[in-house]
């Protein structure tokens, strides 16, 4: 008897093909199967040391697997998931588990959870983050579904995941989209953080005249302290980097148009779903847009006037007030993540441990700093923490970072340089503490025009005004 | 014979009751039905001298209108238009015109304008706005579905709109969900407007410490210059109300928290999805979820520290200068508004006319204003026009304005109040004229640890760079 695999994977892309590469490596048996097959044969090939096993049909898979069969998706999130479920389908029987790691959007995995939960099959949605190098290194996995079903791949999946000081960053979210939900809100974030070093080189670059050199020297200083993130890391790493063919720095011949589609759209939509703000990330999403229309604003900077770009006072002391800036937008950015997953948590029922999140985040995704675990922090002190601005340590860091930080954003404003998610966060945090904000005139308008009755401040009661009168 | 009637309507709350009002004073005979079958009764009985009949059923209302008989719904938007239609649908017949007067969500509206068609049943979807007093004065209606059905009903829907001086705020808008989308879009760009005067008024009050009376002289100043409009009239007006019972400024006395669900939203979700900028409508949305956190605000106001809120300068010129970041600030939001109508009308081929649907907000609905006029004519003028801020009276109003623009937002990040909308503008305007934009960096960041590839600025093609090596 042919000794069987512990787990089966489709789809040889090359996420699929590094967690192949990741769970061989730690000794996991694993048979793949990929549509076009010569994708499987390759991998064979280069992987004769380790324990791969190759199917070139569904069945054939399945075949080699230890029963209940555990089988991982890792095919384009959409369509192509369902299609694969239902050609899976036929061939699985009751009790088998089968985990979508692709980046689907929860609703459809909420809804998948259902549709093969009523076949007997159990499904998990799991978020796995770290791009290629974290699927071979070491992922951050965020599985969500039957908890029970996760217990069975929970041995593999954790030894698998990165690992921090605190333990893998792999640990059960919730029930049925939760995984999916949280690794969603992971790239909204990860949009946020993109967008705010963005801002900052913008500035240090079109503002201070600084070099790639110079940025590079800069980062490097950001990177040893709390800003200390991937991010920053490879931002600093990138303007060390020279184009071979023209021999200036790699990141001044890209061209500055970027692409979103996905996860980032999708965690702005949720938000509004949710009635919850989330300016910070929905500027990011908002700044790729401007960016892609590159020709237009080839044009507009031909025809919209502003003022000049130069900074008078001192640059040194400047650096210091964008990294303030950027560290203070940060904070704003991940309050409206979590704030966020805890609508989410209470709008599906998923129970969210906000601390475990922030550890999950810790390693081997696109995020991960030691920012998260003062993250974890907080939650530990105040599971019910209504948002992260009131925890102790982020109040203080906004406290020390604001003068800095309205100083970034006053002077961009007037210097005609555009931060759209610097400002909206401070926006957000200005909002966010006052007690009164003039949404009275609105209540006031819409009972106006609309006749939608407003609530009053010194009793309770819902009320309407005959404005005309 | 009986004398049959030339449309029936469907659903008497105060919009539909008030379009019955509307018509029957036209002198159009108008059959109507309610599933509450009172108020029926209650309306003939208000409407003794109008052509208006009244029906206790379905069928016994399509009896009693003319063939091809027009059935307008005006029910709540979502599953009860589509209940609505399949009680609907046993009774009609091939040709009969069914008209959604709702606030439906584009999509729906697509759908079933399939589904109908399928059945031989032409549906037209209207945006209807103006509330309560322009259903019953002439509300603006925008149409959407098949052109052939439209004309039928073209007659009565232009005699009840609202009149302007270049004709009525009634025109076809395009096929299937187009005249639901205007609408939506409508909304959108009404809690924009909202929300920017809001925030003058936030600046006015907390700031300058202007009383409710003052507030009404300057809007009503306001109401005379570039911003003259209905929102602007109404807002002078609010002012000027005294709360019966307290005595003091109606406004005063409301409860700052504002509901936001549907097409405001919706507005932000379709940009996301067309990957349209619309940032200061966005903020209006969240704005109003920041409103609604009123218990968190109260918490967090007195923990969150920030600076003191008095201005030094010229109190007349602030004002002044309110007033331009306002104009400037509600110029980018049609901007991202008529944007994001180019951007759908190229997506679900509807072949828009922008310049039309300007004047379809001219008179009638909730953003009337002269300003449309300008965006009118700007569209005329250019009907391929990029964007907004690129016709020359857009830009030499944004030159004229953009120094006193820069004063508000700069002055309120340093004072710690917060303008997200005003703010989110000047963050569009600078970003829409910017030659290059920080994207380079975030195509740098996604190549490095995601080989998602980029573009050059030197040459064609798609690269990618090993950035560790």
């Amino acid at each position: 008897m042919t000794e069987k695999y512990a787990i089966g994977l489709i789809g040889l892309a090359v996420m699929g093909e590094n967690l192949v590469l990741n769970m061989a490596g730690k000794g996991f048996r694993v048979a793949v199967y990929n549509r076009t097959v010569s994708k499987v044969d390759e991998l064979l090939e280069r992987t004769r040391h380790l324990p791969v096993g190759g199917a070139h049909s569904i069945p054939e898979l399945l075949d080699m697997l230890e029963r209940p069969r555990k089988i991982m998706l890792m095919v384009k999130a959409g369509a192509p998931v369902d299609s694969m479920l239902q050609e899976l389908l036929p061939h699985l029987e009751a009790g088998d588990i089968v985990i979508d790691g692709g980046n689907s959007f929860f609703e459809d995995t909420r809804r998948r959870v259902q549709e093969m939960t009523a076949q007997g099959i159990r499904f998990l949605g799991m978020g796995v983050s770290g791009g290629e190098e974290g699927a071979l290194k070491g992922p951050s996995l965020m599985p969500g579904g039957e908890k029970a079903a996760y217990e069975e791949v929970a041995p593999l999946f954790t030894a698998i995941a990165a690992q921090v000081e605190d333990g893998p960053c792999c640990a059960y979210v919730g029930p049925d989209g939760a995984g999916h939900y949280v690794k969603m809100v992971h790239n909204g974030i990860e949009y946020g953080d993109m967008e705010l070093i963005s801002e900052a080189y913008y500035i240090m670059k079109h503002v201070l005249g600084l070099t790639a050199k110079e940025l590079h020297t800069v980062f490097a200083e950001w990177n040893r302290g709390v800003l200390d993130s991937y991010l920053i890391e490879i931002t600093r790493d990138i303007f060390a980097k020279l184009d071979e063919e023209t021999g200036k720095p790699l990141v001044e011949v890209i061209l500055d148009k970027a692409g979103q589609k996905g996860t980032g759209k999708w965690t702005s939509q949720s938000a509004l779903d949710l009635g919850v703000a989330t300016p910070t990330i929905t500027e990011a999403v908002f700044a790729r847009c401007m960016s892609a229309y590159k020709a237009e604003r080839l044009q507009a900077a031909g025809i919209l006037p502003g003022p000049g770009k130069t900074y008078a006072g001192d640059k040194q002391q400047f650096i210091q007030a964008i990294h303030d800036a950027l560290y203070a937008s940060k904070i704003c950015s991940y309050a409206q993540g979590f704030a966020l997953l805890k609508a989410a948590s209470e709008e599906y029922h998923w129970s969210l441990n906000f601390g475990e999140i922030a550890l999950l985040w810790r390693g081997g995704c696109i995020i991960r700093a030691q920012f998260l675990d003062r993250i974890k922090e907080s939650y530990e002190q105040q599971p019910e923490l209504a948002n992260l601005l009131l925890a102790p340590y982020f109040t203080d860091a906004l406290t020390a970072a604001q003068g800095n930080w309205r100083l970034v954003v006053k002077t961009c404003a007037e210097l005609g340089v555009p931060v759209p998610a610097f400002s909206a966060s401070l926006a957000y945090y200005d909002s966010y503490r006052q007690a009164v904000l003039p949404a009275n005139l609105i209540q006031a308008q819409r009972d106006y025009f609309g006749a939608h009755t407003y609530e009053r401040v010194d009793k309770k009661g819902i009320y309407h005004t005959d404005w005309l009168k």
